[in-house]
């Protein structure tokens, strides 16, 4: 693996890593999965071993809490774990088998037999915010080379010097574990990013970040003579949806949960709850307004820091916005944390004003006056990563408030908060635009390895020149669906 | 469901009907499964009882031959009932589910259930070349109304009273079946369709055609504030790589099955095998020069007849490439079927230039001088729905020409002929660009429904607000995954 210091990745480097990547991937994509699963164990040992090196060099760069960073590096050798096991397992595949079948009642059925391959060489862009579980080796890389692709990784700015060590740590582990040379690389700067993702070599993106930044790399992707998929996680409100009964049997739990989860790790979380809808009726908003919410914490950079402060002024502009609490403090350099308040109506009056993300430490109570209100909010969202009912089981509202929301979300959630994203076989961390920009994939969880492979179907071949999951005796034990019925 | 003349729909019949898809498509999402098969079956009986009526009209508007019409409804309707049998399976729901679980060793794991539920309304643009099987109710809307969306279909202009009856037909079959209104409708005119893509109630758009039509619809469907899933299956070459050893074998048996294929049809098939990649040291090319070949043939419409003898006049003035027979009969009205030579050099050196579809009648032979060079071919492919191997089973290129293909195509074959795609649990009906738009998907074969389908989780909801295929008692009897592993 090549790591390079903190320039400008330049033409001539790109276009050698490039070029090992491609021969990277055809060589990895041909490696048996349990030589895979080996290679993404050994990572995972490597940076465990090296956390006490790498975890004061993240603090460093991003201002983010040891046990916060701890947990995270835990979360990020964890997945590459959790994923060498589903490479054994092999469901992934999606291995069909038809067998010839003269009596087929369209016409006579040829032998065809379908599995999922890698995609090619990927590139990944880093997010700031999870400077290890969404970085280079975070989730898109994991279920990348799992998947069978190489992967240039297009380092954040935010932390580089964490980027080239956790790079430089993969890397090793990636060859000790006898993995091709150029498997996984490293670029840095724009427009060595840009320029990776217009190569012809490359067969996918990802990235995690803003809407504006996301965009702007999908529209890139898709501009290609050969337009490629383009896995763009970028923003979302995650609203919050307290019905009535809720308010009245835990409404004080449910303000002191609600603080706790909109300013985890400062607010800066894909998955912060930015909107809370709460019941004029209730005391919510007075329990809200005297709760105590944490002491100012320091953002991830001064670009996250600028950008936050501008979008918080400019909703603090708005006529239909009040803040809870002064204004002084929550605009200061680092800031404390900030509640704003709104209605339900206003909402619905400017959806687009109003109902969009505001990365860092900060929410939006809305008052409603009815359930039907609540439910029309439902109805305006754009896309959202999650979507939160606080619900009491006897809810009449609640059936359709989890059916709109799910048209809406990636993940809906009941009595919990979306905070904290677990990295579970059923986990989906993705949703329609605005919050993904491929709405049928998933950034978290072993679905995620899908985003890098395709289908290929072989006809007629002779059983020597099948793919292992593809042959009768099932040498890979992988699960096979039979002339339509699944087996195990 | 609305059936109007073949004129232009106006924008204010556009907007009922996507009010209308939009409500419908709440309500189709919602029935169970049982019930969209039953409704499917519907269409399928309606359409087989109406054979009579139907494919006289398609052959006035299309050329072809009744024999091969009547087998193209055949697969319709077969398709409909196999999707309807897909649907009771279950499988394709991928439902996930995960317990609660304190131990799992990133930190305490909530319980969250993972199934894929429709996108929405969908616009389908139908196809010229098969005027059943890739049009109104065709493979796209078969497969979105199998997974609960409902389809605005922009009919194609070369067979718009076929198209007005189909739509009429299945949508009384329909509405037989109590299927909502404004389930099915169908648009004219190509701003109509173009109008559709661009509304925000549509969630995902589907087409069959050529790669400048295609390619336009793709970024349309991108450049909205909202971009959403396009899938486009445009153009293949479908190459034919012979082996020295399946020339010396079987050369006379191969020129006699290619001419049958690539003129099936008059050469109107998305998988028409476009080049053949034969030996000069064989007998093959005095073979195929000396082979009957079919009589000529009316193409579709006239459109296709000058866009036919268009490409054809430009390949016929590359220097390297000469007519294996006259030109006056190719270029009539109808077309004689055109074969034409060139070399595998001459590929290589301007693989734009040659490597190209045409679509109608004619196909490209090219002569190689070693295996090496055949496989240096296969590298410079594009992305191709097809690429088929003849070969022998000892044959020493075979291995790395299969890989190398499987890289490019969707399918791969093995002394079969890629026209002709059956409808099956495995096949794959894709590829990458231009192949189709979307690598990851296929549009024939019981995989297509995933194209409208995207995934969304619950996370600790109560038992009551779950969908039916996430509760533990499995009330719908689906395959699950359950804490990670399958169980049928």
């Amino acid at each position: 693996m090549t790591v390079l210091p903190n320039t400008s990745t330049t033409a001539s480097e790109l276009e050698g890593m490039l070029a090992a990547a491609e021969t990277a991937a055809t060589d990895w994509a041909q490696r048996p999965a349990a030589g895979r699963a080996d290679a993404l164990v050994a990572v995972a040992e490597a940076l465990d071993a090296a956390a006490d090196q790498l975890v004061p060099v993240a603090q460093e760069e991003t201002n983010l809490p040891p046990a916060r960073l701890n947990g995270e590096l835990k979360r990020t050798t964890f997945q590459l774990r959790l994923f060498a096991e589903m490479l054994l397992d092999g469901g992934y595949l999606d291995a069909r088998i038809d067998h010839g079948d003269p009596a087929w009642p369209m016409g006579a059925r040829p032998d065809i037999r379908r599995v999922l391959e890698p995609l090619g060489p990927v590139v990944v862009f880093a997010a700031s915010n999870f400077p290890f579980a969404f970085s280079v080796m975070g989730g898109d890389t994991c279920s990348a080379l799992a998947a069978g692709c190489s992967v240039v990784v297009k380092v954040h700015s935010g932390h580089p010097r964490l980027s080239a060590a956790v790079g430089r740590i993969a890397g090793e582990a990636l060859r000790g574990a006898g993995a091709p040379d150029g498997l996984l690389a490293l670029v840095y700067g724009t427009q060595a990013g840009r320029d990776a993702l217009l190569d012809p070599r490359i067969k996918a993106g990802a990235f995690t970040g803003s809407i504006s930044g996301g965009r702007a790399l999908f529209d890139l992707a898709n501009s290609r003579p050969e337009p490629i998929p383009f896995y763009g996680e970028l923003g979302s409100v995650n609203p919050v949806f307290v019905t009535e009964a809720a308010a009245a049997a835990r409404g004080s739990e449910i303000v002191s949960e609600f603080v706790g989860s909109y300013t985890l790790g400062a607010g800066q979380f894909c998955t912060k709850p930015g909107i809370l809808l709460v019941p004029e009726a209730s005391s919510m908003v007075q329990e809200l307004s005297a709760t105590d919410r944490p002491a100012p914490a320091k953002l991830l950079n001064e670009r996250i820091q600028s950008g936050y402060t501008s979008s918080l002024e400019g909703l603090l502009k708005h006529d239909a916005v009040d803040s809870l609490g002064g204004t002084e403090d929550i605009l200061a350099f680092p800031p404390a944390p900030a509640l704003n308040i709104t209605t339900a109506s206003a909402l619905l009056a400017d959806p687009e004003g109003l109902i969009t993300e505001c990365f860092g430490p900060s929410a939006l109570v809305a008052t409603y006056q009815s359930e039907e209100e609540l439910l029309a909010v439902a109805r305006v969202l754009d896309g959202q990563l999650t979507a939160t009912i606080q619900g009491e089981d006897t809810d009449a509202v609640a059936p359709e408030l989890v059916r709109v929301l799910a048209g809406k979300a990636g993940r809906v959630l009941w009595n919990q908060w979306p905070t904290g994203v677990s990295v579970t076989y059923a986990q989906q961390h993705g949703g329609p635009y605005p919050a993904t920009t491929a709405p049928t994939s998933t950034s978290v969880g072993t679905a995620s390895i899908s985003r890098f492979l395709r289908p290929v179907a072989y006809q007629g071949l002779p059983a020597h020149l099948l793919p292992g999951a593809l042959r009768d005796e099932n040498p890979l034990g992988v699960p096979q669906r039979v002339n339509g019925a699944l087996s195990i």
